[in-house]
């Protein structure tokens, strides 16, 4: 067999582009056949936006891409390529026939998959003279992003066809799902169908719109969904007493009219038992806390990512942390602060993700509790959300900090901030940690902050409006002793190195 | 109206508890009415789980966290509620009856909101003497987590009461959706359902186990849900011609058997309409090619954020990643490392979780990845598993770093370390952070790191097995220009301040 090099695409639109993009990326070279006259326009602008996602997504090196080239004959495609994938519209007679076209060119060790999203594999290989190489690879879309592809084989496909195409998938970052069974719609389209279905009664009925049935998807459900499936979610949310005692409780629902789908399956006891040890062997040692940290922590994670977009659930990450923000700068300024001592403007507790393998507060931590710290200043004296809209605000340029003492989860601690000096740009701050039972001092971090027009990434003066409010705090710490640590750089004793 | 400061929640079950982390997580006093002698224990468990999510979630001031009280009597709990939250089983009757004692004590004013996944409010308010301030409040489990709450007014629910409810749940940070109509299941759930019969049909008739299934999901559509619902999805997967090009596409579709719900509405030129007008405006003035981009990201953020807790789709991506690496690296082991030149021991990617309000790598994770080219440092010289074991390591005592420029999320970032001397103890180093697709430095770090006895936390000689291959590379630097931020203090011009 002969290794894979040239892949062979029949049909070049959402779905084939995006096989084109995923595979060239990959190395492979692609032969797409395409009729649509703009085949090659629509092909590039998808291969540019795969592009432009892989090379945010991923480090990895993935050498050079292979190339692509649109041509107009299913034949010129098929003939010269290690491996077929065939994307047409899904009409099963019009596949069959191009399929078999596609086989009779083809060598006969090579490959010949379908992208179909339900059509059975039998029908499709229906009119091949080797039909034992054909399988379905169903893939979803944006293909060059999303790892699954649905394989399912047809009464005539070979065991090796599936493996082999199983093989491929992986080298290109996918996550091939072998079926066991062959039916209509494979697994993923037949959830999403079912699902698909249930919303078009909801908009035909005037229950909700388009939009407000995806925000009850990308807010609720649909967050979990993109790393626990529905059978492991319901396990947790069933507790402690595990997934048993989960379809004792929501199992009579499965006869309420909660959606319009009423033909279900009987919950007897050979069902209920083998729900029971699919669901234990899925969940395999873990217990249920860990299941709820895992997935905790996977939630954490894929609202951080939406965070950065200001997209979706991220938005609404985004706007609560913001309203935290605006209200904890009027708590402050309420206390009033130019007392002539260090300003008290962080204090929190070692958090447990905060840990390094020593069992200490890991020291890129530090400099985030001075940040906070520094932050809590600038709203101090006014630096507000419009005061950021304007494009302005003070940046960290230089820090050095010393470390005194070590310090474990769970400790309470507290940073104290002084004012070292400042000018129309710059503001010089000094913090010291400590740990609070005893105030025993941690670390300390002085820091040169500038003020900065963000837009055009260059200093400017601090505004009019701000100035007084530091100077006055400058002015009540100018009495205050100078640290020890301040102003200090790094040395080795000379004569070493 | 009294200001809410006290939450009274009936029930501390999975869905009870959330409520209370939440509640108390954003200031609010909690008073938990539930029975179970192990209340108490669970509910601190799963405040636990809350506290530790959110540690990691957010940097945002969050101020005093509120108090959490189990008591035994709905009335207890709901007295001196400002606001009531039902968390109880799904058992209609019972419901009736305890939000029926809720409302007997609770001042007029108070809402009731009840967390039920599917009952009407209609029913649920009928026994009630206020029932104009009792509405449907649906979370998602886990509580503290998930940011939707399905708002569900019955016929006899006040608008105030929908929108005072809408605004509450906003201060807790989530997304309030307001369902026009009342209807069983309300929207989540009645998708969810559908998805869910269809997942136990799969199971009854051997399709795929509950593993498959959720794989099926995860690795798929699961993940596009996570930001971008069913319709808008559909949309881009359109194509350039739109809703309307997708539906008489995938309309015939509605007839196959790609799933057992074959209850399906008439696709007749008036829901047609519908739809599209629907999805026309929920596209608002976004292009394709900008709504296929927005999903790419989204899609990436999300992969990225999977892939730094290494599970689902993000676990795929790191193996496929690993396994490029380990193609890659072959030659380069050859090259060897006391080449004379700063060594790179960090390559990395600005994730998702470290940018800061300005849309930047935080200052924070500057530090983080210099620890962590210190610490492949560490390993390349043979500090190994053992060697910390042994109670030995080498701690960083001080930091001096210079920020040069911001860094968005996505931006691949490398550090080079160069040695700038050492003697039996220390351990001097100079990282340089850059971007690496135009090598532009963003930042400098010099640390100075001390070799301690970890067990009695005093500083001890380097061992003999470790110096030498150390010395090797310090030698192997000590031709290289000693860059100018080595050894600088923070300093403000005289006469400031």
């Amino acid at each position: 067999m002969a290794a894979i090099k040239t892949i062979g695409l029949l049909g070049g639109g959402v779905i084939g582009a995006g096989w084109a993009a995923r595979c060239a990326l990959n190395g492979y070279d692609v032969v797409v056949c395409d009729l649509d006259p703009e085949a090659e326009r629509k092909i590039g602008e998808v291969l540019a936006n795969a592009r432009r996602a892989w090379s945010s997504m991923t480090l990895a090196p993935l050498g050079e891409a292979g190339t692509v080239r649109v041509v107009r004959s299913i034949e010129e495609a098929a003939a010269g390529a290690d491996f077929i994938q065939e994307s047409l519209p899904e009409q099963e007679a019009m596949k069959i026939a191009l399929l078999g076209r596609a086989d009779r060119v083809a060598r006969p060790d090579v490959i010949i998959a379908s992208s179909t999203s339900g059509l059975l594999p039998s029908r499709l290989q229906s009119g091949m003279a080797h039909p034992e190489r054909f399988v379905v690879g169903h893939p979803f879309n944006p293909v060059y992003l999303m790892p699954l592809a649905e394989i399912c084989g047809g009464a005539m496909t070979s065991a090796a066809t599936k493996e082999r195409a199983a093989d491929f998938y992986r080298s290109l970052g996918m996550k091939p799902l072998l079926l066991r069974k062959e039916i209509d719609g494979f697994i993923a389209d037949r959830l999403m169908e079912a699902l698909w279905r249930e919303a078009l009664w909801l908009i035909h009925d005037d229950v909700a719109t388009a939009a407000e049935i995806d925000d009850a998807i990308r807010f609720g459900p649909g967050l979990r969904w993109a790393f626990m499936g529905t059978f492991l979610i319901y396990r947790i949310a069933g507790g402690e007493p595990g997934m048993r005692h989960f379809m004792a409780q929501f199992g009579p629902a499965l006869k309420w009219p909660w959606t319009k789908l009423m033909d279900v399956p009987e919950l007897d006891d050979a069902l209920l038992d083998k729900i029971v040890a699919q669901s234990d062997a899925q969940a395999g040692a873990a217990s249920i806390r860990e299941l709820e940290r895992l997935r905790d922590d996977c939630l954490v994670a894929v609202l951080q990512g939406l965070r950065s977009r200001d997209f979706a659930a991220g938005s609404v990450l985004k706007a609560y942390e913001d309203g935290l923000h605006e209200k904890a700068h009027a708590d402050e300024i309420a206390s009033g602060d130019d007392r002539g001592q260090p300003l008290r403007l962080y204090a929190g507790q070692v958090e447990p993700g905060w840990i390094d393998y020593n069992g200490h507060m890991t020291e890129s931590r530090y400099l985030q509790v001075f940040g906070v710290a520094a932050d809590a200043l600038c709203r101090l004296v006014g630096i507000d959300a419009a005061y950021l809209a304007a494009g302005l605000n003070y940046y960290t340029v230089e820090t050095h900090m010393m470390h005194r003492r070590e310090v474990a989860a769970g400790e309470k601690i507290h940073v104290t901030t002084q004012i070292l000096g400042m000018d129309e740009k710059r503001l010089q701050l000094f913090h010291s940690l400590y740990r609070s039972r005893d105030e025993v001092l941690l670390a300390s971090g002085e820091q040169m902050l500038l003020h900065v027009n963000t837009r055009e990434s260059r200093a400017c003066p601090v505004r009019d409006e701000i100035r007084p409010r530091l100077q006055r705090l400058a002015d009540a710490h100018r009495g205050l002793p100078r640290p020890a640590a301040a102003g200090r750089g790094i040395a080795l004793p000379s004569g070493t190195g």
